[in-house]
């Protein structure tokens, strides 16, 4: 063992650590941390500002293991670097119940991790959010002398990152954005699951990378620390953003290395044997050599940054006190007591206004209050209505603006809303049409195993939209978002329930918020903010109901045509409104049962697939929602022809009462 | 108007029309037919192999707009060239109810189409397996002197097209695979949805381009016909896919000219007049000046084309009876009578089976009698099971192979799925871990909007696989794909009900199936196909049940096994295993209520988001699935901990009935 230095001691280490969890979980990768290790050890032990002691510490650079399946990498460089909550006995217990070492990096579950990776690209395009909110709050907050805002976003990727769609969106954008302060590290090993990596793909990636705008290094041996550490600093010192090639070979030292086979499964007890032998290893399983626990300990570096940093914080707070108290608050995530105030009303029987310009109107209203609220759309702000009016524009070398031209990047806007929303302070906004939720889906469930609370504004909901025809229109978008654990779905019916939705939304802080709008124009309901904030309520009643019409969104209005035409023919229907099924179904029962009175029969108006509505229908019910695609033409038309009319409904309440 | 010559006056035609069906329609996009004019006139006019009188016949090239609002491009050259079901009445009702042109193209709707565009990215990546599928059939049945599968596929992108995250993984995958038949048609013309292009990108697209291995060519003047001819003719020549780039002008001649403003709003009245002026153009409006009609139609071109083919088809016949007979069998998508027969069985309480596994031991049982069925996975073929075993693998240059390897591409490859069914001919699959439907569901519903049978296979369907935790352990995603109108979803309880399912997905021919499958072994049931083929059925019945336990895939057992421990407790419960709510609900009354008794009691339970279980079980049933995203852990352990064990069930069930 004293032939190897402590560098190299300290590097075989995260390898034999991540492989004998692997080997005893008897499920995991074990490749990907065995080519990993010395960039990880570079990266952590030269590089990489954090606290262990303190792991939400705001000052710390943000590290992402894009490639999430190595994650024993990460496990074991929080253990080695003195992370308390990572302790051997959780290194021990890879992958079981009750440990910090889920099979991929699960943020909140773990302390120490920036994100929850393993869904492939996304890490990587998270950390183009982080980049981003490190750059807009520096922009906005720092001043001379005071770089409260100034830490570097490192994130790994694997060959499966880079073949996914998203990592073209995420890295055109950080490119056009110059994003310099980004640095990713690419562990090329040209492996993939399946095969070599040249089975599937023969793309020049540093090529593609410089059309993007990156500076772009290579590392030809993925063991040589000197030379890792030499592309990090010159990353450090680029103006753009910059990608490292290093070339590393999976499950180095293991007699699978080079191959696919390496990738996916243990090593087995001879292959762990014959692995640490090659590695001139002869510790028992675990063992942290006391010299490498004494050279990777972080605590005394950490403790000592964030003192540094704290006290930068408390000469700024003197020097500007009014940028320090919004930044405190920002940090803490607070709102202003008064947002209700500050909502714009709209007058009942007023005026009918689009539930997206509602949108429009209620995001300029706050956004004075709410500094952290920025964001953007994925090339349709004039119709998404997102735009924060004096908030200007990030551009590259000018990120203090509030508004993002994300580009028609729907999976890389919402991402980058994720890395916006965990770096801390801000509360971003993404926006898109409801019908191309599809494309950022995978985001918004990251948003919700996250916790993170990223405002989804997703217009133009409905067939209501009229004539740009069935690829457009939304049909399965609600019940896939309503699918989504922790997410909050909400469909208002009018400007009023808009305006109680946003502030539903920025209240809820324990995941993504979806704000379905409509496009077209509806009339204005009675306000009545509570009652939206309970996710259902009467917006109609009647004495001894023989009915309760239930809808969301446009088709509030039509229940409440519809009731009223039930009533001239002598049945008497309660109208609920019902904008948040998540939310209504927190309610204590007997809330619930005031708003949906057992034993009354029911009617729900959706205009979109029916599932979600059987809940509250149950099978003795109706429902009216979409069984097709819908079809080109004015809005009125596909209304009338798909069944949303007041003669329908009244057809399908009286089929029930008979 | 004799000033223009017939190819100006065609160019100018088609301008015309576009901005005529806009302006009467009062909504649409006439930016990018006025701009793309002079590149659609030169590829339809003097390239498209193509036969107006038949739409689908098989020997045609192929045509995609993918940038899809431009639709009125399409829309016109159909027109122009002779498509009956294109009338000038259509193109007066642009948009309307009825009418053959919707707002976004419309495959099955209107003829003449190969693909459903709009959702930006997706119509470029079909063409990849347009493509993929021509040079596929090429290699496995052309023969000497019988060119039968002989055509180019030709797209159509814009900006928006480009910066789509899909565009990555397609370009990728078609430049390794040098698919040197594709051509792809870039309408370079600075300016997207919400700004100038530069606002939001910056990267070099050729350069991009190269790194996949295209060919990059460049056409500088959008208006210069003979230039556009000459790019096309080059790239026919290419031993790689090949990019035109082609800088046009958005809204050329318009007032609006080169600006976002150009993009999605009509003219006016008066912008268009002004076009017309600087168009030189004094016709009424939606005038086709005769020589244009004569100079474009391509029915007697069209005629001939596909005389030839057919005589080829008729020589090939003679030539090779029994390939002769494949193809046309192919072409007419027609299955073997005996697919039942050859379908594996499995032994009731034999050793248990992952239905991944027996999805994998169907496709290699029915890959002889199916010679259509061929694709591949996402780099996930050795988990998903869906490799051809002597298939071979398709290649740069060798396509004849059944299985391709995608790479960690799953929107690609499922959009490359659509497009090899739309071929013709083709039963492609394409596999991934159910929770990375996520990443392909707008292709997904493309599948459902263009009613193709792809068969999506998705394996590691629940919790059941355990360690890789919650990133991996799909909740959402049943509910998400159920909600897709048109598409089945069948999550089969065991290898028996798998291959049922298989059978299901090959009849079904109107749309997509997503087959959900198991990573863990299953206990097998007793065979049933045929309930298996209504959706749902009773797998243990009880007399006078007082009470229907109902689930789907791994629970299935756990209901069997609960409802044993019911019976010791003198409680009778009946046992519903329901593979595919889609088909049973589309069963006789007389059947759905044999098998779920109106009035019993029913207790649901599926390891995943709860909400398709209530249309079932209603609001007085119970439904256990998964509230939460999962965890890491051995899979039994997960089970236990969520619910899914006999003790829960029964304290559920006795929870009800009380």
């Amino acid at each position: 063992m004293t032939s190897q230095n402590v560098e190299q001691l300290s590097v075989n280490t995260i390898r034999t650590l991540s492989i004998d969890a692997v080997q005893a979980a008897n499920s995991g990768h074990p490749g990907a941390p065995l080519g990993m290790a010395p960039f990880g050890y570079v990266l952590w032990q030269k590089f990489l500002r954090h606290n262990p002691a303190h792991p939400e510490w705001p000052g710390r650079d943000r590290f992402v293991l894009s490639a999430g399946h190595a994650s024993m990498l990460i496990y074991s460089l929080l253990h080695l670097t003195g992370y308390e909550a990572m302790t051997l006995d959780d290194l021990k217990n890879f992958r079981q119940w009750g440990y910090h070492t889920p099979g991929h990096p699960e943020f909140f579950h773990t302390k120490g991790l920036d994100a929850t990776t393993g869904p492939l690209g996304q890490g990587a395009a998270m950390t183009v959010g982080m980049a981003l909110a490190e750059a807009h709050l520096a922009a906005r907050y720092n001043r001379e002398g005071f770089e409260i805002f100034n830490n570097h976003t490192y994130g790994v990727l694997g060959d499966g990152d880079l073949q996914e769609g998203i990592n073209h969106e995420s890295a055109a954008l950080a490119g056009h954005l110059k994003l310099h302060k980004l640095i990713w590290l690419h562990d090329d090993n040209h492996v993939q699951l399946d095969t070599a990596t040249d089975k599937a793909e023969s793309e020049d990636t540093a090529a593609r990378f410089r059309a993007y705008g990156w500076n772009v290094l290579r590392v030809e041996d993925g063991n040589d620390l000197g030379a890792i550490e030499g592309a990090i600093k010159e990353a450090q010192g680029s103006d753009r953003p910059t990608l490292i090639q290093i070339r590393t070979i999976i499950g180095f030292g293991s007699p699978r290395a080079g191959t696919s086979k390496a990738h996916g499964e243990p090593l087995g007890a001879e292959g762990v044997a014959e692995t640490k032998k090659a590695l001139g290893w002869d510790y028992p399983a675990f063992t942290v050599p006391d010299e490498v626990r004494a050279h990777m300990n972080a605590r005394a570096r950490g403790a000592q940054l964030e003192a540094d940093w704290e006290q930068l914080l408390a000469g700024y707070r003197a020097a500007h006190p009014e940028f320090g108290r919004e930044v405190d608050a920002l940090l803490a995530r607070e709102l202003p007591d008064n947002l209700t105030e500050l909502l714009p009303t709209y007058e009942t029987g007023g005026k009918a206004v689009a539930t997206r310009n509602a949108s429009g109107e209620v995001i300029n209203a706050l956004a004075a209050a709410v500094p952290g609220l920025m964001g953007g759309s994925a090339d349709l702000s004039g119709s998404t209505k997102t735009t924060i009016k004096d908030g200007g524009e990030v551009e590259a070398g000018e990120y203090a603006g509030r508004n993002v031209l994300f580009g028609v990047r729907e999976f890389g806007m919402a991402a980058a809303g994720n890395g916006l929303s965990l770096y801390g302070g801000l509360r971003p906004l993404v926006g898109t049409f409801l019908v191309f939720a599809d494309y950022l889906k995978p985001a918004f469930r990251l948003s919700a195993i996250q916790m993170q609370p990223v405002t989804y504004v997703l217009t133009h909901d409905s067939i209501g939209l009229g004539e740009d025809g069935p690829t457009h229109q939304p049909i399965d978008q609600l019940a896939m978002l309503r699918a989504v654990p922790g997410a909050h779905v909400i469909r208002p019916a009018d400007a009023n329930e808009t305006a109680a939705a946003w502030l539903m939304a920025l209240e809820y802080d324990k995941g993504p918020t979806a704000l379905a709008l409509s496009r077209q124009d509806l009339p204005i309901l009675p306000r009545n903010i509570e009652g939206v904030k309970k996710g259902a309520y009467v917006v109609r009643d009647a004495e001894q109901p023989a009915l309760i019409l239930l809808a969301s969104g446009s088709e509030v209005s039509l229940a409440l045509a519809s009731a009223e035409a039930l009533a001239e023919q002598g049945i008497q229907a309660r109208v609920v409104s019902m904008p948040c099924m998540e939310v209504f179904r927190e309610q204590e029962a007997s809330y619930r049962d005031s708003v949906l009175t057992p034993g009354v029969r029911r009617v729900a108006i959706e205009a979109a697939s029916k599932g979600p509505w059987y809940e509250w229908v149950g099978t003795d019910g109706a429902v009216i929602g979409m069984e097709g695609f819908g079809a080109s033409a004015p809005a009125k038309v596909l209304f009338e022809k798909f069944g949303f009319s007041v003669e329908n409904v009244v057809k399908v309440a009286r089929g029930l009462l008979t």
